[in-house]
């Protein structure tokens, strides 16, 4: 869970409730929070968004969204001295009792990508192997990456303006309805929520969120690479110490074990 | 046919007919549907565009628009196991029976760049030439793709402003004409029609288009340097399943016939 | 002449024409053509773009604005395979009769580029010399063209908002003679047309002339530099067929006597 | 503490503060001050910005934001000419009374990042180690001045939209009480302030500050850069005077001990 | 004196007047010139660039503004070829007197890097050491130069949003006083002043200024360079021929006595 995420976007929803009932107590009028709630310009910010999505990607890239935005959610980062302390646990065993003893151990892996390297060592694929199929998991799983942060750009980038579509959309129609004066105060209320979708959208989300995914990824791959490096080490029966030593270098100075810090 | 492109297209038609829809479920007054149908401003959107293209482009790009759009709706994605298919039948049909077998079968090829390449081999082209001619064909062919998408660039840029033109012209129009008030709610209505229509163009055509663009340009090439390698196999007498391998390495991982895949 | 130039100005001023007058025929009032021609609007979109080209640039590159102007009109795209048949005759004349018999055609030569070269040959320049004379030329040409390019993207830049800054000036105008409730509807007409004015400068002028002046300095480079290679042949008595060859690989192979094309 | 930011500050307030006397002197009514002291909206973009942080970075970089807020307001120029004097002290020191006399000076020196390596020195760490520990201590300083200055970017360039949210709330508020006339002016007059405070956040604070941040960090890796090559020539033993020529050579011509300038 | 930096600031106001008197004799009412200077706004524009740049930059930066912008005024472009007759005729001295008979010519060279160079060379300074020195001086100066123009954009980037605040704080005044209707006009039009002050420093200024001191700098850099050359030839008895065809290809093509120029 990203607690940064969730409470970004909660505090800007709270603050706008906020800042409404702030502007209430001040004597500019009763507020009518479901105002804010207009259902036409929901489809259209989001119907906009997803539209362009479609024309500018293959079908398969925005049915990736969903599991992008679930990423910005819900990734933990990751926890890179816990997995290092896994492979050197496991290069203890290797060393111990021999790679054929990590079989059993395999199973008890969460990490796919760890798994999959322990068991090609288990089965004696040759290094230069197991460091290609690892190679190019990574590169495919950065470029996988990549794409995702494009599809969330273009939304980005394209989708405020079906929030002042959607305002557009309700001038047109409150300008065909003039003879009933009591309705434009309101309909124009409604037509102004578009542009504010529109803007939330952009700058709320897509844009974070861009910013966050690269991070996200760039951890990662560091994650993967970590492993890759590790099982390495494993497989050519390097000493557990040593194979600490080598991951520790992945990690930013303050993360290491006994840092120090300077200002 | 591109099902994502004309999805995204007629999604955002539609969400727009269902917001209004919704609108008017509202209570928001009557929708006049006829209201969003504005042919000034359609002329003044779509002609400012290609009189822009017309301007920045030489006269042979911009006749060449109508056959870059039919792509963006209409090419289906290559299908490359298909292709390397193909070429390793190719290659069983060379090595069985020689090149010159391979003759009659060229006339079934569909792909006119891969009939050209067997064509040569079979006429006992030298490997470099058949080469040389089939890169500078790509290069060719990217070029041209390039080209494609600066034009629709170049719309994408300057023609909101005609949508906005358009409006301009609606409100000096309504100006001139404020004796009348009653005709001042549609004439408005209609000179925002101008602003909306060029909203859509950028975002929902010209911007997402050229990211398709991008993107199917980049797998033509991938499919006609798949080609390429294959007809290099097939003229040099390799193995068909030394051809095979040599292409999947083309494939992204997970196309690969018995890819694993990781997160 | 360029016809697409001129073609694109002319649709575009034909849009506008037209949908007023749609929109006349669609109800929305009597149009005024006289209300669309705004000289005080006039007077400051096009005389702020000088200004701001005044300010940014040496007097000499303004100067050279009218030059680059009627560059975008009046330039022929160079035919490229007529330049290297006149370099092929030439190299004929010379191998048959001798470099010195190329004094007479030089006389007969329209391009001086061209001509400065042929009198270097005949006046037995070495070939290092020649190479870098006239490639100093090509460079300054280049420059040249950078600079003017240069120049119209910064009137491009900053023009429309003189454009605005006409709208403004209405505006304030405007506001100071409320009192006269009937001309505010003209006077607030008139103001906008500014902002027409500024975006046309910008979005059908500016932006789309710097694409046009790109593409037409990469075809004079072109030109230039496949006369120098001529003359290095030409000088260095090469065969009128070998000549001929050489200039052909500067061409884009669609333009190749006798090319194929792939889709 | 940075006098010019605390300036630049207090006169762009004091200018908005001086601009509504002076329009109260010309006679466009009274000045109500506390109009402009709107607290939903100053809710919305701070509230605003912060959310954005939170939404694009992990937790720890948005907490980091006071510590470089701090920085932009209180941070000294380094004052390279002394740290050069104190390096060259302290060489002189080691010069006559050997690397083991600095451990008693070490105690009274103020920079940590100095008072490290004067330790290392005396406890005879080899050179190669000691570059190695300080080189890592900078690029990690460099790195995180990075990281901060993409914060106030990313809040730079969303949090503008943010005071104009403020606004559209403002206005929707207002369009739905217009059945009190009364209260229109001052509702929408407090809806502008929204878009007011969102510029300023954006071009006051956020533009600048990312500017100042990118000076001053560049002037703490020539000051760390410095002690850095200080060190080393104290460790190796080099003559005070040869240390002082060194690191003269960091100073920009100006700054040295007897700079001639040119215009 | 920069005629055209001047002569485009002076037609710009000159339009802007112009065209009020235009639109006074269209019969748009009558102009009020005094209407168009607006302390306030004149104020909060250049109060707010200049607040943005001492935000933005150290004190020492800002206060080379004034430096900065007397360049863009008064900087006649560089006689290259005065210039180099002078180092010529130095050379001559030099070759016919020795060099130390320019210590006398010395007192009456203008300029002071010139000066430098000449009397390093009668000290019989060592070229190397010239070379380094003057170069120092040439980088320093071209760092100067880049600096002041990042002052300029950064005022030219976040200035005209001071003009929008100039306009809202009139706006927010203005609806404070809506109970007198005669005020609202000449209010609202004192407020729409801010955003044209803006509009021309951005547009008129600070962007073209930077342009122009790109130029300058570029020029003054290359006059610099033709010293230091001109100075190691003299200090290395070069004949003054010599000296004068290495400093000629300073020159571009044009410049060169005794040019040819190609269209």
């Amino acid at each position: 869970m990203d607690i940064a995420t969730i409470a970004g976007l909660v505090m800007a929803i709270g603050m706008m409730g906020g800042s409404l009932v702030v502007m209430e107590m001040m004597g500019h009028g009763k507020v009518n929070y479901g105002a804010f709630i207009d259902p036409p310009a929901i489809m259209m910010v989001i119907g906009g968004g997803f539209s362009v999505a479609l024309v500018g990607f293959p079908l398969r890239n925005v049915l990736a969204l969903a599991k992008i935005f679930m990423k910005v959610f819900f990734t933990k980062p990751e926890d890179l001295n816990h997995l290092i302390e896994q492979l050197v646990t496991l290069a203890e065993t290797a060393r111990r009792d021999g790679l054929l003893a990590l079989e059993s151990k395999a199973a008890e892996i969460d990490d796919p990508f760890m798994a999959m390297g322990i068991q090609m060592a288990v089965d004696g694929t040759r290094p230069e192997v197991i460091e290609e199929v690892m190679r190019t998991e990574i590169a495919a799983m950065s470029a996988r990456h990549k794409e995702g942060k494009k599809v969330i750009e273009l939304i980005g980038r394209c989708g405020p303006a079906f929030g002042m579509i959607a305002t557009l959309l309700g001038l047109v129609m409150m300008l065909g309805n003039l003879s009933d004066p009591d309705s434009i105060g309101p309909s124009m209320a409604v037509a102004l929520i578009g542009t504010l979708y529109g803007a939330l959208m952009a700058n709320l989300v897509c844009i974070p969120f861009t910013e966050k995914l690269s991070l996200r990824s760039g951890e990662e791959v560091m994650a993967k690479e970590i492993i890759l490096r590790g099982i390495m080490g494993i497989q050519s029966g390097d000493n557990p110490r040593t194979v600490q030593q080598k991951l520790n270098t992945y990690l930013p100075p303050k993360l290491r074990p006994g840092a120090r810090e300077a200002a």
